[in-house]
């Protein structure tokens, strides 16, 4: 099969580990004979500089016609990059929520799993770490205050700015059935989070969920607020199975869970839109400090390829293969800058491709 | 000196927790010679029973016209109690939400510290725990999405439900100011956390906490985004001195740095109005599961009231010598049963709240 691949490089290490999971899916695709065209895209700072705005129409359409996007990352460092002396809907990031939008990627997975070659990383004491856990964030990913209306405005005399959480039912409902179908899929579990003793928008989201868990009766529904799931990330991960929550909170608290981890570097992530169609990226940003040094793990970034063979392409058996390869590399004992430990052999950006295309 | 205190025991364990936070106040009174005289005030789901409403008119004026309120904690359990058929804005919480308001408590004061003699309770690895932590988490208590207008209804036959997010220049400079005073009296680190990458109201927030800080110095600001705020807690919590937030974001940061120090039953709050008035009150909850049954931890309650002393009384002696009873209890292993561990002594609630009378 033939698949058109919209890649964003970005700023940063961006264009490092995307070269990387490239190489990935190029060896995926020799071994089981499928082809992977790519087209280059710009967003974020890159964009800034050629186009000076962080995502053109032109790129937003280019991604729109393809099969999938795969995206390392954008941004740079406020007080350093010129990008920051912008307006904020011209800065890099403003491209990625242009992206969002405009490709309507509604349902952002965050896997949050902790590898047991690298428990000594996690931050979380030994009897904690060693239980282990493995869940997945659910993120709203085009509602609530990132999408509502804003403004800042002086009131006799006083400025006051405004953001708004606004969130409808269907918006509601599409991300809870995408939820309990990932977690028919896995230990049947979703916990849905929000601030249901405060906000209208939480009520709503409560309301929403518990009427879309009746069409899964297999699967065990369970109310946390906000700030308990805060807690409960830290005090007892391996609870968790499939956590669905709205934009702002799912942002912190995916954030949270994947520090709890302790490996940032090995952490993908899917934002989906209806159908097939949606853009793989690593959870961790554009590291501007270690930018072009071969240092960056691209692992993130290949663990995000092999979750668009999965969801885009149905490509299941790919992307295992891809997955055990990343699985065999860390029981091989190779390890980049961020992840290395006493005994085990360190190896750069381009190599950690390398050993994983060897072990596919 | 003579001082009039509204107490609100509460819901659950609030009256247990309260009454040993009275007998360490009669104490430090006797000893000191203060007298302090209690006004009970009805909260919470106790006051639905009695008068239909989570804070009559009367229970807030009696609370306005004291020198300080200390507080239990409030509300039961969702499902069980028939406080929560009611509609939200009658629920227990209600009654919390508007005492903040009606009192005008804008500052929210929530230590988070490690106990030498309680890093056993800590979730993180040792390296961690053993450097220590000691931060305190400044949120602002009256404005944001708390208190932003919100409704729900049908657009287009759409059922739609919206949170306002508002902040103005003043709410932000007095509660930023707060947060600077406090870090004189500290490591003068301030870290403002918001997500100025996205809010209009957080672009305000820098702003203006950008301002403030040149009227301080001696004091490092940093700026962190929420979601970087949330990981570096679980990473790297003795990196911060004070924080100060919005109210949202207090609400989840500092309810994860609780659950970091692993002993939520240490932790005191102060809420304070501009001026000397402030309610005082656990960061915990109400408890329910366990509460009548004498095991209770009180020492939240009694820290707290031992903050009373210090912000709303100017009794820095008094204050000190609390906190120190409370040291010296645990260092002669005593314990209630969530701080429990080997080789120490189990006591119940009101035995604790005696063992620090003793050594004051
Ligand atoms: C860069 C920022 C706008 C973005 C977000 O908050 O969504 C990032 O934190 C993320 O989680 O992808
Ligand atoms: C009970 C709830 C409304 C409250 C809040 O969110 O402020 C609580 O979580 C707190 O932090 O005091």
């Amino acid at each position: 099969m033939d698949f058109n691949i919209a890649v964003i490089p970005g700023d940063g290490i961006g264009p490092e580990i995307v070269a990387e999971a490239q190489k990935v899916l190029d060896t995926v695709g020799k071994k089981f004979g499928h082809s992977f065209s790519y087209t280059e895209v710009d967003m974020g700072g890159v964009s800034i500089d050629k186009h000076g705005v962080p995502l053109t129409d032109e790129a937003l359409a280019t991604a729109k016609a393809s099969d999938a996007v795969l995206l390392g990352a954008v941004g740079g460092v406020v007080g350093k990059d010129s990008w920051y002396d912008l307006p904020p809907h011209l800065r890099p990031e403003a491209g990625l929520l242009a992206i969002r939008k405009g490709l309507g990627l509604f349902a952002n997975l965050r896997p949050a799993y902790l590898y047991k070659e690298l428990k000594g990383a996690c931050p979380l004491k030994e009897s904690v770490a060693d239980a282990g856990f493995d869940m997945i964030i659910v993120r709203e990913l085009t509602g609530g205050l990132y999408f509502g209306e804003r403004k800042t405005e002086e009131v006799n005399g006083v400025m006051t700015a405004i953001d708004t959480l606004k969130y409808d039912e269907n918006e509601i409902r599409r991300i809870a059935i995408k939820a309990f179908e990932i977690a028919m899929k896995r230990r049947k579990s979703v916990i849905s989070v929000d601030k249901s003793n405060v906000l209208d928008s939480s009520r709503l989201w409560d309301k929403v969920v518990t009427e879309v868990a009746k069409d899964y009766p297999e699967v065990t529904l369970t109310h946390m607020l906000v700030d308990n799931c805060a807690m409960q990330l830290v005090k007892d991960p391996a609870q968790f199975d499939v956590v669905v929550t709205e934009n702002m909170f799912g942002d912190i608290l995916s954030d949270e869970a994947s520090m709890v981890t302790g490996s940032i570097g090995m952490l993908s992530s899917a934002s989906l839109a209806e159908g097939k169609f949606g853009l793989y990226e690593p959870s961790h940003g554009a590291a501007p400090d270690i930018a072009g040094q071969n240092k960056a793990n691209p692992i993130a970034t290949i663990l995000s390829a092999a979750m668009m063979l999965r969801y885009s392409f149905d490509l299941d058996e790919e992307a295992k293969a891809v997955e055990d390869a990343v699985q065999k590399v860390l029981e091989d004992g190779i390890r980049t800058i961020d992840i290395m430990s006493d005994g085990m052999q360190m190896v750069g950006c381009k190599e950690m491709g390398d050993c994983i295309c060897e072990r596919i």
